[in-house]
């Protein structure tokens, strides 16, 4: 979900600039993770905003996620799998909007879980690649900030990729 | 979880014979599920005891689960799958259950799932058959009320039964 569906780091960036006077951007996180140019004292109050029940309600949607991932149930059985076990305090705010915003994905098909080698199926699109190194089918990059040194895996930009990787 | 690690129908029983003067036992429900033999007026009753938020906190232990998956353990990587999407807001009570229960098994290996066929593992041993056909890898029937019927699977009858095959 975290940066693939759903735009969560625009969100964490916000609430840490505006508590801290700071100016961070998304160029900032090139090849980081947030946790790895904030100081670690700070630390717990970056892991405070994702534990915060309001804080997945309000997370925009990628751009074109929508659209791409009902195009793709045309053809593909689609799953929604969130390391969600990480922020068990989201449970319910990350199902809502799951509701909310991809509403023609069924419950059935939504997988919270916490490493991602347990899943059975052909592709995951994830932006983490230690999640991807632990599944056993091809694992898709959705490029990230953090993740643009990796080059173990095909990549894809954005949706639009997604959709003319699988939908030709 | 329910009726393989968590006694769920004891409670269930216990809370719809509290409430309507009734007295049915698990011997009642051989080869039905508690929805086939309460008239279909009260399914919404039957649904809203699993959906209150106190149901799953007390929830008994099935007899041994935590000493024989303990020793499980140790030669194998063991997942908890819930089929908990059925019931959104069982996610919490679940999670914290299985951490005083559990407190061996890491969050990152619980899965909240709805079609358990997403899952990538050898064995899944589930009281629900419908489960089992989705899954690829084999599945092990575990005994309940409600499956006694099923043949199509191989069936433990206790988490002593379960340490004898795959500990032997």
């Amino acid at each position: 979900m975290d940066e693939v569906i759903a735009d969560a780091v625009t969100e964490h960036l916000f609430r840490y600039n505006r508590d801290h006077g700071e100016q961070l951007t998304k160029a900032d996180l090139e090849g980081r993770w947030l946790w790895d140019i904030v100081s670690s004292d700070r630390h717990a109050i970056l892991e405070a905003y994702l534990r915060s029940e309001d804080f997945f309600a309000v997370l925009d949607v990628m751009p074109e996620a929508q659209r791409v991932i009902a195009h793709l149930q045309d053809r593909y059985d689609i799953f929604i799998a969130s390391a969600a076990m990480e922020v068990p305090t989201s449970f319910t705010a990350k199902y809502e909007w799951l509701g909310k915003h991809f509403p023609f994905i069924p419950p059935s098909r939504i997988v919270f879980c916490g490493d991602k080698g347990i899943l059975d199926a052909d592709f995951l699109i994830d932006d983490n690649p230690r999640q991807l190194r632990r599944f056993r089918g091809e694992g898709i990059l959705y490029s990230a900030p953090h993740n643009v040194a990796i080059t173990e895996f095909r990549r894809v930009a954005d949706w639009l990729h997604v959709e003319r990787m699988f939908l030709g």
